[in-house]
């Protein structure tokens, strides 16, 4: 295992912009990686909120090129490499990891559902064999009420106790503050993150590696900033503002409505454009979204669009 | 639109063999469908129960290729070609109907959940559209305990509409009898398999098109000889026969279990593999069910192994 410094602090999922012909569009996702960087935001990319099960592999593969090549840093990217099929979740490893990608965010096998920790267990092992590459870091992607399958306390400890140093956390979207309290709990030191930001107060306080969430594409100077401070006075009404502002995104499906805001405080409604299953927000709600930001005083400082 | 005769009648989601570093197995995939048409079994390949979204894409393509090339009848074939990502089921979809399969078996994008029947209905519009091929027969795939997705009357409805002759039927494994019935009531002729052959009979005398049943496996002769004489005397009794042994494979992980019955009955342990999340059956609980199956007087006539 070499000396690779445990990934902490705010991750956004990064979105995933699409052309006319819903072909991922390089240019623009690397300027809107330069905009989270900008606020020391790090790279979920191929996360649920990018999208990122609704990329073929090779479409990931280009794009993490494209982004690298562009000069972004591979430390601060933790790209989603957990894919159904075996051979294609080694394969994003292995390339992640070849370009010197800070971890990787994977999910379990997620078509089969009620699968045994056994089955789960030999999943992930399997793909840090199959990798053999010291530099890999896996952090977990526990995300139950999207994917059905997960990892229990058992598991993650018979990972770690398994792999040391390889599997280095788990970002926790069960949206149950308990299970990510008791994982923090059961795992000190470990590189639990929490799944958005509305209990990052509360993972920070009881010893959490920072969160990862989708709110970050549009707020990711307000997030960041609550986590470089969440020990100064008045951390409780901050929180409270990043939950209020979080909540106002998410009266909307998640997905379209980070990308219509982008699309709003940028000016460019191409940016809307989702990937099927999912469906785009017309116009005329994302002028109503934009509206009611704004008149919460919300702002997207050095957006380019 | 091309003049294809739709499917009918029953088709096996084959099982999938694996080498010993897990790769698909094509010669013994080749034999085993060999046996299944001996049995005039139809090959629905890359299934649920063929471990389909745990093969990459280009496995999928070239076991298609494997197989039309060792002159397995393609026009026999409902290749699974629904996958999360829309390039994947283009390129798929695409391949399966440029080989001359039957038809092509459509999972909707099945990661996000509580995605809309508009989100769905995109999905599979895109696809049709991007393969372009007149010859192209959709059947789509409706599996809510596993996929969690699925497609409502009302979609369906819009998708037969939209696409009369490309979208030429459904297999139902909700598991919701009711449902089966109303989809057969509402589209009289089009084509609705039953998921499993425990409701066969009652498919038939409401004028569906047959089933798709993952104990085609190893009960083929049985499945296909009820199908073509389900009208003859006594099909309650032999309806509740075949249940009665699907649900002695079923007491284990389905999967797991066809694999170990076919691996008994062949000899070849190896046939027992499976790729993670799924987990095997060890050779003591192959063996028990084995003599179970052996009790009840199962046998697979013609299994070469």
């Amino acid at each position: 295992m070499t000396d690779q410094t445990p990934m902490r602090g705010v991750l956004s999922p990064v979105v995933t912009p699409f052309d006319a012909d819903l072909r991922p569009d390089a240019d623009k996702l690397i300027r809107h990686c330069r905009w989270l960087l900008s606020h020391d935001c790090g790279l979920a990319i191929f996360g649920t909120n990018s999208e990122g099960n609704s990329l073929s592999v090779e479409e990931k593969i280009d794009l993490v090129d494209r982004l690298v090549d562009a000069g972004i840093d591979p430390a601060r990217m933790m790209p989603g490499t957990g894919c159904c099929a075996l051979p294609d979740t080694v394969k994003l490893s292995r390339h992640m990891t070849e370009r010197g990608c800070g971890g990787v965010l994977m999910l379990p096998p997620f078509y089969y559902k009620g699968v045994s920790d056994e089955g789960i267990y030999r999943s992930i092992a399997e793909v840090i064999d199959r990798v053999g590459d010291d530099r890999l870091r896996v952090y977990l992607y526990h995300i139950p009420p999207v994917a059905q399958v997960g990892f229990s306390l058992d598991l993650i400890e018979r990972l770690i106790t398994d792999f040391p140093g390889i599997v280095a956390g788990i970002k926790d979207s069960s949206g149950d503050w308990d299970n990510t309290r008791a994982m923090i709990e059961r795992f000190p030191g470990w590189g639990v993150f929490a799944g958005n930001e509305t209990v990052l107060l509360k993972t920070m306080q009881a010893g959490g590696a920072g969160c990862i969430s989708a709110t970050c594409n549009v707020n990711a100077h307000g997030i960041v900033e609550f986590y470089k401070t969440w020990q100064a006075p008045n951390a409780e009404q901050r929180q409270a503002d990043l939950t209020a502002l979080r909540n106002k995104v998410g009266q909307y499906v998640m997905i379209s409505a980070l990308k219509a805001t982008i699309a709003h405080y940028s000016g460019d409604m191409d940016w809307r454009r989702v990937r099927p299953p999912l469906v785009e927000l017309d116009e005329a709600t994302v002028a109503k979204l934009g509206a009611e930001l704004e008149a919460y005083g919300f702002t997207m400082p050095g957006l380019a669009g």
